[in-house]
């Protein structure tokens, strides 16, 4: 049978018979010491409060917070809005679910952005560079990963496939950006922009959930990805490439300062134009990515104003009414990637 | 006859007869008690300081720091560098010279970057803001400042028609920026590149040489193109235009947020797409310009870095020996924009 | 019938039948399934919880947030306070009721007030100046919006007549401030002072509540009083002043520095000495009030600290028992300003 | 033979026999081997360089740098600019000269400053800080402080006399700012304002030449001025004053927190009304002092604008040709305290 | 009977019937309109929530928060943690109670600390400084309030005897300190341990509950410290000792400069070596306590990271498992002090 | 012939003729015209100005900035202080020349800090951190590396061998503190400790004098050192040790927060309790070298401050007269390092 996503839940009454990711859980007693348990359920599409009646603290003890459970029971409502009414639940391992309906996925086939990543990076020209490249895509595991990994655990491109859709979204502004700015050395602004996060498949870890690896929070993504660097030019240099040290270098330092600033967490600041380049193109796709987002998240549609935003320390301003005019191709598909090269 | 430039003076020796921009003059009294006039003589390629023996308190008075005067004596040599020793000097009204032997003038062809801007100002299809736009083109003298302004005395493009040669290259990266990202409003990004620096036009004095105008110190060229664009509105309007206060509100916004922080003297934060996608293209462009200006102006070609730089806070890399590669299209004739759309 | 007002409410089990303004609304379910509405109300002079049991999706829908609504009821308690228990309740238009009823106004007479504020500003000697003052006079919907904006949404004096009142209270203190400092342009000051926040009359809404607008948002307060003031400027000019630029300019500059830093959005730093008294005029004046307000207002009379306040960043001390002196003329009427020239 | 300043040194050639404070002292060697000295001279008028041809150890190691000595010889003119050509100077104690000579002196007759001050401390009522004040005027040794020290080495009031002038001129602005706020605590906020620098006393020497003194340097005038305030309060007591504790600590926060704010060097940040005014008067006094001495100090009268000032991050803006109004009350002696209570 | 501490409350049922501090109480109304009170309780093993159903005004408002009750009733359970349901309480004045059952006391015995404390300030050799500690010892309510009082109120030593832990941690530290750098002055270190935190004596109340008095909030640690410090030295000079004001100034400013930075309220930065040893000393004694305290403070002991930590900002890290290795002496009893000179 | 050290240079009149290392060198013209050079010279103890009469363009060319010359003349006198007089002078290259005579080196034998390194380093029982080390010991020129190279440019510990000397001292302050603070883990502090700078060896170059490399400049030594474990962890793992890749990435942490805060270059901030004791024990060493070493640098014996010093922001204390007690152990050999465990 198939699912019916969070989003599509029915109306009051109606039965629930299937598997929910168990984001939270509380087990709370009632004024007549009855126990009970208060719980947050997600799928890919969202989440909704569910609340079981008559709980024990064995039952309580066997649902894993962050895991996956069986639960059966029917559609309440609270506060306005949905809740599940719990009549019976039972642990269930991540092996027997599909995964794809509990994490969410960005837009957008991966199939196609890797072709189209691919295709951006086969520009390069130098033959260090390619090696090093070659050495990449020889590296299943490595590829399988870039398909798979968000980009954030929350700030931007924060679901599956979303480390490929902003890497590919920067490798073409980069093309085009290069093509505005001839002086610009392309090869290595490809470079950069391909590596400048790959870190983050070690820094998170986003098979069941989303969230920061002990390597993330003891070495983060910026010195992840100098160490996966190091990886494949050794691998590119075993294949037989002239790889001389200051290139290397300039790699380096194209990752290590791609935040911009010491506050961010860049040990380097930008100080080669590529660097600074790379800055700026990641700086921008990331914030308009999150801006359309946000705007488009906003709990009420009739507000010209969404709430305050940490990202842009202030509230994002939606558009006014423009009858003659028309802001921005709004018809467009929402957040898939156009165009190409 | 022509202009010998500051660049070409010839070997010690050399006879001097021609006019210059009289940069710095001071007057000092060698030992045994004779006055005598050290100075710095400018012109558009360049400085180069210069002495006059047995000067008197009369002519120093007579001739005007920041102004004109012609200069006869010859070529000496001082601390490994060329010197001119003044046997004779008297003031020359600015109205007597070529304003442009002194003023430096940056690459390209002004008409060309003003065609351009045009035509990319011409995607605009909203009606109110082709009137806005039509206003700007029918102010004769808005647009002759346009063309001859620097777009700042020192930090980028500081030099005449580097104001308009900083909008042209923002114009047209804004164009392929919004053709990467669909749902920016592709109108509203052209006003805001259009008018975001042109306050510069009285924020700065370039007549006779560059410098801040009271007006700039008290106001600021921010606010100044918010008063520019008050002027212009009102002429759209006037002109039939139906320009809704909400659209004005927008355009002020654009403006009053391109500098990204309050630090950098922005009074209000980008809350819109399109005031955060300016404020990355205008600095971009900025600190490319920059970047590429330095490191080609950098004193000693042997070294691979550049002295700390303030703009960077750092020493710029100018790069590695590639013989395999090419790091950039160095060939492109330097500074002169390429492209279009 | 006469308005209970909210501070005035009678003991529990009195009835309710009045107009009051939904400052907040949500709905919500028993545990039997039943819905509920949550809400608080307001009037101006505070706020009260209040509860409608058996209520229906249609009814929530109809009572607008922000808006009027006739309740019926009577008072309750919850959680040692009093809480109205809706029985029925109708939407109302902001045009049935006596808006002087919902919005908070300061103290004093407005009239009184504008009053003693035009003859600060009869000081005023240089003749544009008067010109430009005379030009705001015959401004009736300028002058209307003075007398009735508040100066903030809540930093301080937030409430009807507030921007009038700290004004004033500026204007009379720079007189004494200029009879101390003879040095000081008392013409320059005045008028900035006069000019500073009068941007806020279009930056914040106070019509049926308190807000910012999205020209405030958009453009603030600062810019919309340089907006404002080159309206009237142009006016005293057609009147045939001799309004000079430069003057001009140091008008612009006074209100563009008066935040005194760039953190505080101001685009520009003081640099006159009457730029300078004025930031320090606004903030004595600004900080006062709130100071004593936010004694006023702590909850626990008992305690000499009020609780952490954000914009002092600490908690104010109320004073200490000081049974031979006098701490300060507490028998001053609260609020109102005393004195004048 | 009355003293020749060094603002009235005549032209070249006048002879010169008279102390001088040597500020600077430098011993060089002309190129055929000779030895000389290079010098700057000070009184209390301003500074001109000197040299003395055919100098030798011995003699220079006699001239006390920071001290005084009698110099012959005549003037004489070194980059257009007068110089002393000294043909024999010796060394002189500082008690064989009138240090009025060589200190500069603020506007204006300490006497009647200091009754100034008085009359206007007397306004204080509450009968403790009446025997706090009983005990300074009781110390002959620290009035006497007070009428001679500088408020500051280098930054406002630097001259004999300032700290008076500085506090006169604050105590005279809080009587009016308390008029203007009658629920300011007069008392405290008169407290405050003649303790607030009172440590300057000892932060500072000014017996031959104004500098920190150690004390100064490791402990700072704040905490020099609660100890100093301490040993006052327990005379107080000692006098039979009933002193509590709580006015004690009282009056420390006013002094601890006068700077305004952490980075400034307060320990504490103003949490009092009578603190913030007081952080207020005194950062009003100060600046709007500096502002003018800085204005009336800048090398060329021609300009609208000073040099960019370390104080205010910025040129100074020296006010625009006015001829219809009156920019100021300039035809008052410059930096006298005029008026009173 | 011996009280039965909150850690250690039996299962549900269990009969409860002693006396607790009332960190906080509410009083709310049940929907039928019933009173109960909602309270937090606490001994110096922690807090548990209570309810007490069908209380009255009176009752409500006999009860001190912040103070003592005698609450009769039973352990009951609520979301899944123990409650108490108080059926009876009435209050209890603090001279009724052992204060050590609710204050949280450090670990160790005090004598022992204050033993261990002397035996390292009698490493001090200067007959001054010696005089100094003597005339400390000599005080017996001093001796007695350092013995008791916390570090602080919250961020580490939180306890009655922390400030004693602390110092003696430091000091010991110190000593060894010393001997890795023989060109410290060991005397001005030990001297400065001893007085840095002195004033917490002051600044923090710790009788019945932790918090700050006036005085603290008012004048704060440091400046208090700097003021018992000037009460003996003048002991030590009135029992003879020869103590030069330059000491005293040394003394002052190890005080002064100890926090290192002038945000975090020293008035003076280090500049001395014993000022800056002093500064690295605390910081890490007080840190390191903080760290182990929070790792060992964490909720969830599952986890290998706490949760965010205000003080570190960052989650902190509990470390790996590690069977070969042994991180750190786990088995050292926690928290007491171990070792000695 | 033995070399002349700069410090020990006779007086006036003696003879030159001795290599010196070029530190500067300057082309300038007499005003008859003639050619002279301006110079440095260096030497591990000093420097000395120099100058060349009578110099050709041919000449200036050949010698080499940073380079080498052999340097015939006479020492003479100018602006009280040596000068030499040159003669003649010919390039020479360096390995004609004794680097050890002209770069600065470090106080103690390197030998024995080495072995007192192995020592310290001794201490680790963790089989894989003992492998870590046997992996860096065997690599002999990664240890010459250590004990050659300088700890920093300037900063501190800035001659040769100060890495190591550094290192050691930290490594034997570990030990002492993890004796005072049992719950350390000794064997991770001591690696952190070990690990930290090491990647000075490749961010700095000092074979000639000292600098930064390129990878210095672009990578810096935080990255440097990761790679640098990087490599000694495969190696260990190469050896056949268990070496987690937790553990590897605690390694990490330390290294890369040693800095402490993000402004400083550290990409993560300290999470450990050995990575906040590794920061404030390489900062407190840093500092106290630096202390001292600028109180005995400064010029003046006689002035109880130093001039105001960038790294401590302000003036340092020298101390006081102190006739009785003993400032520090002054009789120690400066700057040796003494003790051990």
């Amino acid at each position: 049978m198939p699912r019916t996503f969070i989003t599509d839940l029915g109306a009051a009454g109606t039965n629930v018979d299937q598997v929910f990711l168990v984001a939270e859980k509380d087990l709370r007693t009632t004024k007549k010491g009855g126990l009970f348990i208060s719980a947050k359920l997600r799928d890919r599409t969202g989440e909704v409060p569910a609340v079981m009646w008559d709980a024990t603290q064995a039952l309580f003890a066997a649902i894993p917070q962050g895991g996956y459970a069986l639960v059966k029971g029917r559609v309440g409502q609270f506060n306005d809005r949905p809740q599940i009414v719990i009549e019976a639940m039972r642990p269930v391992r991540p092996d027997e679910v599909d995964l794809a309906d509990f994490l969410p996925a960005g837009p957008g086939d991966p199939a196609e952005h890797l072709a189209r990543l691919r295709k951006a990076m086969d520009l390069i020209e130098r033959p260090a560079l390619k090696a090093l490249m070659d050495a990449v895509w020889a590296d299943e595991a490595l590829v399988a990963a870039l398909v798979r990994a968000p980009a954030a655990e929350k700030l931007h491109h924060a679901y599956l496939g979303g480390l490929l859709e902003h890497t590919l979204s920067m490798a073409e502004l980069a093309v085009l950006v290069c093509r505005h700015y001839p002086k610009l050395d392309r090869d290595l602004l490809l470079v950069g922009v391909f590596w400048h996060d790959l870190g983050k498949t070690r820094e998170l870890h986003y098979a069941e959930s989303f969230g920061y690896t002990d390597a993330g929070k003891l070495v983060g993504h910026i010195v992840q990805a100098v160490l996966m660097l190091e990886e494949k030019i050794a691998a590119a240099r075993a294949a037989g490439a002239d790889f001389p040290d200051a290139l290397a270098d300039v790699l380096r330092h194209l990752v290590l300062a791609h935040h911009g600033q010491h506050e961010f967490g860049s040990p380097k600041l930008p100080m080669t134009a590529e660097a600074f380049a790379l800055h700026h193109i990641d700086n921008l796709d990331a914030k308009l990515h999150a801006f359309w987002r946000d705007v488009a998240a906003d709990a009420d549609p009739a507000r010209r104003w969404t709430s305050w935003n940490r990202m842009f320390d202030g509230a994002l301003y939606k558009g006014f009414e423009d009858p003659a005019g028309d802001a921005g191709d709004d018809d467009a598909e929402r957040g898939d990637l156009k165009g190409g090269l």
